[in-house]
This record gives structure tokens, C-alpha cells and sequence, in this order.
């Protein structure tokens, strides 16, 4: 079987994308993130649109259709003393439009971040998935990884 | 039953901890992480703890007892749209000197890093462990943390 992948232009995200971000975002029901198209809310995006564009370690990335925010994805570079010294990149909210999935987005956006981590010597690419997203899991792993960790996580207060 | 919290002292790394921090990770085998104390790889080390130093959002800290270094672990504080544009912290590189477990430094530096969380207004920590260190997992669940994830690896070439 071969795949015709959609022709899809990944890029930096920019300010003006954060309307279609912010609606791809809430209207993802599973994470329970609270997030919200709601005017009220816009501020906290541009607040943390500008923490990631001052990272130098952080990158927002969205994918393009026809002029059409269709995906997003975040990417972190992180080093580490274990490895000798190793890089690894970590990959973000990763979401596809709710109306585009099964058209191979995601694993264009996941290919173009090992892409990336290749260029820049990163010799390891993670992810976490939250437990019930079974189906991103088998995404995942068709796309190579191994579900090798356990991802803990605690909400403060 | 109460526990005696030893008199560990948490600080950021400096680069003369180096050797004392390698060897720590040099004695763990179960990451197969390839680390060692082979002077021909302290050059990797010395590398990687200049690029953690320079970046604004990674933080490298080591538990000292005694004069000693007894422990090490390491931050990163990502920001992300999804949550209302929110902060989360992640938690890497935690590390007990193999004959100093079972005497709650591993709880003094997560109780630490959950701290410097709740200080700079980070509503989530995260990390994520090897699943065959299974007494790693009961550890952070005493702590309060949630297996919500599966962790994803990819080693590149």
C-alpha cells in the first residue's frame, strides 16, 4: 500500500495563527484542558504565544493547507548530563483539526520534528500520550517509538 | 510511623561537581545510557552542562550531604498553549548515589523541584520513568503523581 501524503507546508507558528490554534484546542474534549474560544481567555494565549517565541529552546509549530491552520505541534531541546552528554527533543501538543484527521497530518508533522532533531544532532525524540488515547498510541508506534516510559504527572494547586 | 528527612542540602550544579555527578550516572545500568568515567568522555559532560547552564529554562541541581554529592536532579520549565497557554515542569535526570536509597533523598528533591514549581506559578509537573523501575513508580505515586501517560521514545541514528 502507499500512502499519498496531503501537501501539507509545516512552519514557525505565528501570532495571527492563535485564533485557529486556540479553536483546534478546545475543541479537543479528551485532555481536559479547559480550553476555550471564549474572547476572556485570548490574553493567557498571546502571554504564553510570547513565552515560547522568547525560548530559545521551545518552537510552535503549525501545519498548512490551503491557507488553513490544519495541526500544531511543540517542540522542546532539552540536554542532558546522562548519555554523555545527550540531546533529546521533546514533542508538545501535538493536535490535528478535528475535521482533517486520517489523512496522514500527524506523521507529516511527527516526521518533520525527527527532521529536525536530526539536523540538530538531537540523538533522541520523546513524546507522552495520555493512557486512553489508545489510537494515538498505535500512531505512534507505526511511526517507530516505543512505549518504553511510564508518564507521571501532578497538578498543583 | 515518621520519617527523619536527612540533612540534604538542594543547590544548583556547578561545574565542580562534574566528576562526582558523572559517577553517579557512570553506576546506573539500567538506562543503558552509556555513561562513564572515562576521562576521554568528560569533554561531552563539561559541553552539556555549559549548554544547561545557558539555557533560561532548564535548571541542573545536585542534593549535597556532608560536603557530598548525594543526589541530582534536573528541571525544565515549558510553556504551551494548550491549558489556557499554562506552564508545566518537567522533571529529568533524577538520580540517588546507589548507596545512599532508601533514606528519602529521592523525596527531599522532588519535594524540592515541586516547590520551585508552585514558585514560579507552574500548575503541572511531569516526568517520565523506564517502565521496569517499578519501585521508581511506587515512589512517585507516594509522592502524589499520576501514571496518566505512556512515554514514547525514538533513538535516532
Amino acid at each position: 500500500m502507499t500512502v499519498e501524503l496531503p501537501d501539507i507546508r509545516i512552519r514557525q507558528a505565528r501570532k495571527d495563527d492563535l485564533p485557529a490554534l486556540v479553536a483546534m484546542f478546545a475543541a479537543d474534549t479528551v485532555g481536559g484542558h479547559g480550553d476555550t474560544t471564549d474572547p476572556a481567555a485570548f490574553a493567557d494565549y498571546l502571554k504564553a504565544f510570547a513565552a515560547i517565541e522568547a525560548s530559545p529552546d521551545q518552537t510552535l509549530y503549525v501545519g498548512e493547507r490551503g491557507g488553513e491552520i490544519v495541526g500544531t505541534f511543540q517542540t522542546m531541546v532539552t540536554t542532558s548530563l546522562t548519555g554523555r552528554g545527550s540531546s533529546a527533543m521533546i514533542i508538545e501538543a501535538v493536535q490535528t483539526r478535528s475535521d482533517m484527521r486520517g489523512q496522514g497530518i500527524g506523521a507529516r508533522m511527527i516526521e518533520f520534528a525527527i527532521a529536525e532533531a536530526k539536523g540538530r544532532g538531537v540523538r533522541l525524540v520523546q513524546l507522552t500520550s495520555n493512557a486512553i488515547r489508545k489510537d494515538a498510541h498505535r500512531f505512534y508506534e507505526r511511526l517507530g517509538f516505543k512505549p518504553s516510559h511510564l508518564g507521571f504527572k501532578m497538578a498543583l494547586k
